[in-house]
């Protein structure tokens, strides 16, 4: 199996400006491997529900190529729940309701066929269980990329920074990025950041765009401006899945590979934005989304061809 | 003369995290010329200024190639002076003192040898001066450019309008764009404002980039990521006159020169933030301007060679 994640499966009650939603599937492992889906035909994925999840939903996750024999059912407990509010400009929210039911003693179990994997993509959870998942795999994969946030920099910083200094590819925000490395400039954040372990750090700025580091190399993807924003949740995660569902596909691991596979991990996230959840990840099709891959092309690319 | 400006040539005081300076010299015109100086040899500044104002500075914009003959000096008056303080994410900055003086009646004077320029870029100042230069100007040039700010929108909104729609290139904030509009979406934003009349706008996102918007095509330059930012004044004035000065130097309108114009203002503007007011601007050459424009290039260029 190229690809493996680990991340949560989810319920979220979503309000926006534009309306709310009842409780529907989220969580980041949905996101991510839904995601990664338009690039790897066969993925895993290692997450934790209650009985109270809708069977179908992993059904659908199967036809899209994603095993789900790593999501553990636990019998007589909930699911994850999270219900958060989004204020009028859509750049930050309100958490309303956290309850972590199976999350709170999630113990990860790495199914066989998994432990292979060459990429590993590490979802926002304690990073104490996302160090479990390396270590249960049976090789050190090639690529171990891992999102965090600020949560657990708050209440978790020597395990987090354990964690970090195991994996690859670092993926935060710009706001988790200067939390970490206690400084304003993002320039001087990523080399802070990158001496913690990770040779390769993402920075995700939102509606602005995301940051590539590597080595004295530095690569921007703008988002796609959009006519309308409809619901950011998942938005950062989809943006990681397509960034590893690329990854692993094309199995290149050079920085100009990376800078394709963030433009990837872009265009997904610019679909993912259009309605609540994951219903719009739902429609699309590959062409869709290499439509709006060479959207972002004519976007940003331009040749220097005159010395003035 | 290919480039005409009209801007403030004026005092500033400036305090930020890093420092803060006395009177020194700036002013939205100086900015301008200075910037476009890099590209063209021979350009034109239309202004009024105090008899306080130092002759010097004059004539180190002649030895750039700036004619300052549409400069009035106003005997017994004192030149506007602007002093402000950023707040501690540079993002955001307090006026602590606006004096006009000069500036409050100011006629402008278009001399003989400017009023057959190509280029016209029209500095913030009041829509009525910024009207009344593109009126006294021989023939009506290839491009008019115009800066703008809340401050009009909120004064001067019908004088604003009238101005806007005889300009081919608006160059706003984002931040300008949405109250101009009444529109967040910078997406309907563009669509809106290039309905009052001009063909192009540009949007400045400040450390965000920039975006051009001309029919139906977008382009989007990201600004160039810095260990330090010192001062941001006068950075949106230094990216107008590099955009304006790249394309008058060249004399080519087309969407493509004009991405290029982009990325020549953004990497001037670059430059322009990492010390107070001119001062920068005044030590760097053109080849400390090409390197930085080659940096924006290998920043957001990148191929999609590889089908997956």
């Amino acid at each position: 199996m190229r690809l493996v994640t680990v991340g949560s499966v989810a319920f979220d009650a979503i309000e926006t400006p534009f309306g709310k939603t009842d409780k529907i599937v989220g969580g980041a492992g949905t996101f991510i491997t839904l995601s990664a889906s338009f690039f790897v035909s066969s993925q895993g994925i290692i997450s934790v529900v209650g009985d109270d999840f809708p069977l179908d939903v992993l059904g659908n996750m199967n036809s899209r190529g994603i095993d789900t024999s790593g999501i553990q059912i636990k019998e007589g407990e909930k699911t994850f729940f999270w219900s958060g509010k989004y204020h009028n400009d859509m750049n930050s929210r309100d958490t309303v309701i956290t309850e972590l039911n199976v999350l709170e003693h999630f113990d990860p179990v790495v199914p066989d066929v998994f432990s292979n994997a060459d990429y590993l993509m590490l979802g926002n959870l304690s990073p104490t269980v996302q160090r479990q998942v390396i270590e249960r795999m049976d090789k050190r994969p090639k690529i171990v990329a891992m999102d965090t946030m600020n949560f657990w920099m708050d209440i978790a910083r020597n395990d987090l920074f354990q964690t970090i200094s195991m994996v690859d590819v670092l993926i935060i925000n710009d706001e988790e990025a200067r939390q970490l490395s206690n400084e304003y400039s993002l320039m001087k954040a990523s080399k802070i950041i990158r001496s913690m372990g990770p040779k390769t750090l993402i920075i995700k700025k939102g509606e602005h765009g995301a940051l590539l580091f590597r080595g004295n190399q530095v690569f921007f993807s703008p988002a796609l401006p959009l006519e309308e924003v409809f619901d950011p949740t998942g938005a950062g995660d989809t943006f990681a899945g397509g960034f590893m569902g690329y990854l692993a596909a094309t199995d290149d691991i050079s920085f100009e590979n990376m800078k394709r596979a963030i433009v990837a991990g872009s265009a997904l996230a610019s679909f993912s934005v259009e309605k609540f959840g994951t219903s719009r990840l739902m429609e699309i099709t590959k062409s869709d989304i290499e439509m709006r891959m060479q959207q972002l092309v004519s976007l940003s690319n331009f040749e220097m061809n005159q010395s003035v």
